[in-house]
């Protein structure tokens, strides 16, 4: 089935070993997550489960870190919406290696790209979004000293001086056969890739010498990453490392979870109410079309939603196995698995909303000040 | 004979009518000269003399100023070496409109530009001879409360979050064919002239309504305002009107005098021996081969550098056409014509530069705050 993935549309369904070939990263192997855990004790279940699949060059940056080197963590957000599940992944995913080795993380909001790509989003918008996601990674339980956000428009004196650096080294001719631009292409989108390479220079200007950094993120932003990468060892930084995780599936659909299409996704700021009904009401079912039939067969826990999200959000690995088991049996039942989905994300929410608001105050201390 | 002219580059024997067809610009008539006079009284030398000769849109710009709204000035500079006189032109003139219609002026200094398209500039570089070009802009005898400077890179934090919103407007196909850019122009510069329209845009965004702006510069630079005319009503802005002028001769080449070739230039920071030294040897002289010749026959005016030089820097008609009578019919030999010029010059440039060595200390106070 054909698919696309691309740092504005992913659509279909990917198939993610192609994907390695096609963007030419590297899969993550035993042998990598020996390394990795050597370091961190026990793996976080994101790398058991390889849901972060993929990466480049993180065999340098456990060398790095193993020759004593400071390094940092760089994330970003595209603030078109309200934070949805599917964003949450990389960002804990990211919480974990900053506890785990100690490194703080820069945290791109990209206000400019999403009004430069959403026609009818105004820049307005997109900031007021970008606030609100911000909340969403404080919440994460980041303290301020770990935690640098940088929102494109309003640390526009820091980045566009830095960003035509690399702009100078790109063509016209890079962005038309990595991003597919066209005549039609507005100028802004054009240049804008310039501006997500700069947080991965930042930890190096801040601390006047190199400093590695290594970006964990969602497969369908490694264009940009890949332009950076070509282009900082050129302008007197170290390529930035990446490592790749595949996307929480929309609830109903191919493709990842899209903030533009609400029902398909799970926001952070969902009521338990709004989650219960959209898990019962769109989470894809592995299910038999009967009681009976399920009893008798058995479910596919493998194209079924609610055991998917269950892969991301429940951590303990002998829990998910029995739910795996029971529900291919026939054992539980699909309104029992999503009963147990809905427990536990309701769970995480109340806890998570509750740090989410306490943020909203305290934002201010988290922004860059340079 | 062919000529060119860009933004970036001005060669050949400029052909100022055929221009005027090619950009789409209108030509200053007696009526509109009879506009001016009326709110400014005796013409500045450079109406008079048609050194300004070209304009989009003045007429309603004076049907605005005549209603009593407020206006503004802009114009900017592309810092890529120490400014020359050719520079001053424009510059001296919008100091006079300032003056007479009692309006700010809003000074760009481009350096990201100038780092972009200059393949061995450094941004610092760059960035340098926008504080050095600001200097000359003050040395003129603004006041803090006239004159606000901008350098785009230290006033990115303003400029980038409005520069993105004309650049949603501008696709790369637009300035393919404004700009000539090809598969090997960086994405900065693609994305420059978005920084260009600003400055037409702040007057307004500071006083929180529409003010008319007024941009005086050299015809070169057409492209990016016919491009921000283009855009601006679309984003909520009034078209900014402007008022072009020819290029002030290089000492001995066709085009613009240019910075890049020093010694067909006189800058604001030449010792007067230098300028005398420059004029003597390399100002293209109308005069004849030999005394005796130039005697009989009188030298030609029109191709004589020297007195071209004059046309812009001897205000007083009665003393410039003297000259030229004189020149003509031969009873002054180039070599006295020189000399005029070079004491014209030398005591224009003695006042300057001590102004301009006291505008050091405070470039401060009239860098924008916003």
């Amino acid at each position: 089935m054909a698919f696309k993935v691309t740092p504005w549309e992913v659509s279909g369904d990917v198939d993610y070993d192609k994907l390695i070939k096609q963007f030419g990263t590297e899969r993550i192997d035993d042998a990598l997550l020996r390394r990795i855990q050597k370091h961190s004790g026990r793996l976080h279940h994101f790398l058991r489960r390889r849901l972060f699949f993929s990466h480049r060059d993180m065999n340098w940056l456990i060398d790095q870190h193993e020759k004593g080197r400071e390094w940092a963590l760089y994330t970003g957000r595209g603030p078109s919406g309200h934070t949805h599940l599917g964003h949450l992944i990389p960002w804990m995913f990211t919480k974990w290696l900053s506890d785990t080795f100690n490194v703080p993380l820069y945290f791109q909001l990209t206000d400019d790209e999403k009004f430069l790509f959403k026609e009818t989003l105004s820049l307005e918008e997109a900031n007021g979004f970008a606030h609100e996601n911000a909340l969403d990674m404080i919440a994460l339980g980041f303290s301020p000293k770990r935690l640098k956000i940088l929102i494109d428009t309003e640390h526009a004196g820091l980045m566009y001086p830095e960003a035509i650096r690399v702009a100078k080294k790109i063509t016209y001719s890079t962005t038309k056969a990595v991003f597919g631009f066209t005549n039609d292409t507005n100028i802004g989108q054009i240049f804008y890739t310039s501006m997500q390479a700069v947080p991965a220079m930042i930890p190096s200007i801040l601390a006047g010498k190199k400093v590695p950094v290594l970006i964990p993120h969602a497969i369908d932003q490694d264009p940009h990453f890949r332009v950076a990468r070509d282009v900082l060892p050129k302008i007197g930084y170290e390529k930035p490392a990446s490592i790749h995780c595949r996307f929480l599936p929309a609830l109903y659909e191919g493709g990842k979870m899209s903030a533009s299409v609400s029902h398909t996704a799970i926001y952070t700021t969902d009521t338990a109410k709004q989650v219960r009904d959209k898990v019962n009401k769109y989470a894809f079912s592995g299910g038999r079309a009967t009681v009976e039939e399920h009893r008798k067969k058995g479910g596919d826990p493998d194209i079924d939603v609610s055991f998917q999200y269950l892969t991301y959000f429940e951590e303990d690995d002998k829990r998910l196995q029995s739910i795996r088991d029971d529900y291919e049996s026939g054992k539980m039942l699909s309104g029992e698995l999503k009963a147990i989905l809905i427990e536990k994300l309701n769970r995480f929410l109340v806890k998570h909303q509750e740090k989410r608001e306490k943020a909203r105050t305290r934002l201010d201390k988290y922004l860059l000040k340079a």
